[in-house]
């Protein structure tokens, strides 16, 4: 195990109607609040004017920026800035799900500085200062409720980049399950991949002796695995998607990562995907990731053979670990497929015309991943490997 | 799942040598520390002079109390107020075990309080200020360097009761395995029972749907149950202990009882024992879990069989849960008693005289515990069922 700092101080807001405690709860820091969303999506089914009320109630006033895309872009977030800093905002409450949330990340560092919020995402600026953002969730998948990190993409040039700091840590995020039960059930199964994809890019790692970490990684996993298929089959199943909610958080918390050094590739590899391509983040994760896996397993056989028998509750052959690690590799494909998901390139429309661009772009600054490093030529095997 | 809240602000400062970050950490609340403590052991090892360095080194100023004793005591949690008073202390520093952070804890809450401490423990007072406390932790077990409780004994009446509030909950702790690994073996074993018990008191629960907790406390179980055997083998092992510590946080802080109804009749159960007795909290536990569970699981045959399943391996027989379920009872009897532990109260030298004046002040308030609710009788049972 390896020396970590762990500090999580997002308060969770857990259950059925919670929503109804924004007001209160923004009412601590903020007398004015920037509501950031996405499409319509929070107005079709009443969300929006529950929000409202709550605000309304407890005597905050509310100036609003809808319009976040999937991939939040830049353009959005330089008039969020603009709007903030006009109007004097306390506090930037995103509902919706990771897009919407990584918006109001990188508007809330960007009011406080005088220069161009990209400059963080380039690495130019260190974080110092940001607004206080709060969230209500309707999306269980990026972790980004309560994670220290954003991602967004930049159209010119289509670069897709990320800022971390625990400045940018929600003060709270609202939980409410019943919000999800109206996703479409393709939305639900990229969840599904995004938040798998978030424990095993902390699962895969050369770092030994972290058998609680592992475990609870596994226990992450086989909820996920277990609770979306029956989500998907009964949408209104409370149960099952609060299951798949909290995990979502749990995956991305930090605290799957604690001791251990984490990988991250699957997640640049996939980036440069939606960052030409526009795909669903998740959709994207799970073509990549069982090609990354495809591409690395022999670098630790017994880790992804404890992967296949404690994940995937597969009869381990000792004599034959390869085996072994490839049937795990084999289910978790299979178990993308099954949730409705693409599992190569092809069922994503993306042809091979692009593959080493995309690959020179993700190992821009050096190879990627710490499991295996993968240089612009790996990036482009396993870009191969999930051609068809 | 029901409803909940979950935040935990502490800072978690894990691995080797990291003591020696003490006082720049003491320093962001503190110009005047109570350096608490229980007896020598931190100055035979040197702990003390690393903390009192580093604490210098950063221009804090050091007032001490040691003197902390196994199930800490009103009198010296007293004094501890006094000296804060007139030395205008900023912030409380527990180096230790749980005795030790839970005194501190206490001290915390007495300090800003005009009359009785004693008031927050009988319930007539809520807390609503408290100085700030950190830990340096010695001991893996009580959980309390990033809980929101602590436990007390007052020798009058001999009487054994909890406060609980996030205003005490420690600040920052710092978690060095390197500092366990001078524990007498009895010592390591008391505190993996502890920590085991602070997770079956939330396990065993009458809440459905809880997937995800269940098996994030299942894997906590697991890594206790591997790594505290070879923890006592090889007293110098890091990884075990470093696995142990860590678990010990991860059973308490909260996350293992989110959205779901938690029993706690156990550890009252045995609080009586070592108010009365004084036997190490962690051998109580030992003794009274096993009994309780033979008492309790036929309110939940299949709550119990996925307990011997998941945690302790066991084939199931579907037929016969209750078979199931009592081979799971009895492997962590016998684990107990493999670590070093007692598992009855003729080897800790309990009579069989006191049984129901223990049961009585336990239930003084009314029936305890929530899986199932136990009536003086029932505690009676349980001892009973102890004894031999």
């Amino acid at each position: 195990m390896l020396n970590f700092n762990f500090q999580n101080e997002t308060k969770i807001i857990f259950g059925k109607e919670q929503e109804s405690k924004v007001g209160k709860e923004v009412k601590k820091y903020a007398d004015k609040v920037l509501l950031h969303y996405g499409g319509g999506s929070i107005k079709r089914f009443g969300t929006y004017d529950g929000i409202i009320n709550s605000l309304k109630e407890a005597g905050v006033e509310v100036v609003e920026l809808g319009g976040v895309k999937p991939n939040p872009r830049l353009g959005l977030i330089k008039e969020g800035i603009e709007i903030c800093r006009k109007e004097d905002i306390d506090l930037i409450l995103a509902v919706g799900g990771g897009s919407v949330i990584d918006s109001a990340k990188s508007i809330a560092v960007g009011v406080p500085y005088a220069g161009d919020v990209w400059d963080f995402f380039l690495g130019k600026e260190k974080i110092s200062k940001a607004v206080p953002v709060g969230v209500v969730l309707t999306i269980p998948a990026a972790g980004s409720e309560s994670s220290s990190g954003a991602v967004v993409t930049k159209m010119d040039g289509q670069l897709k980049r990320s800022i971390g700091s625990s400045l940018i840590r929600p003060k709270f995020a609202i939980l409410n399950p019943e919000l999800t039960t109206t996703l479409p059930n393709y939305q639900t199964a990229c969840g599904a991949a995004d938040i798998m994809a978030h424990v095993m890019e902390r699962y895969f790692t050369n770092t030994e002796n972290v058998d609680l970490t592992d475990r609870l990684a596994e226990s992450t996993l086989k909820t996920v695995i277990k609770n979306t298929p029956l989500a998907i089959k009964e949408n209104e199943n409370y149960a099952a998607r609060a299951e798949v909610m909290w995990a979502s958080t749990i995956a991305h918390n930090g605290l799957l990562g604690t001791g251990r050094e984490e990988d991250w590739s699957s997640h640049l590899i996939e980036h440069e995907l939606s960052g030409i391509y526009d795909v669903a983040h998740g959709a994207g994760l799970a073509v990549v990731f069982p090609a990354w896996m495809e591409y690395v397993y022999q670098h630790d056989l017994e880790r992804f053979a404890q992967f296949a028998v404690r994940v995937w509750d597969l009869d381990p052959d000792f004599k034959d670990l390869e085996w072994t690690a490839r049937q795990g590799i084999k289910k978790t494909r299979e178990f993308f497929a099954s949730i409705g998901l693409p599992v190569t390139l092809a069922e994503l429309d993306i042809p091979a015309d692009r593959l080493k661009e995309m690959a020179d772009k993700c190992t821009a600054q050096g190879p990627v991943g710490n499991f295996v490093k993968l240089s612009s030529e790996d990036v482009v095997n396993i870009y191969k490997l999930a051609l068809k």
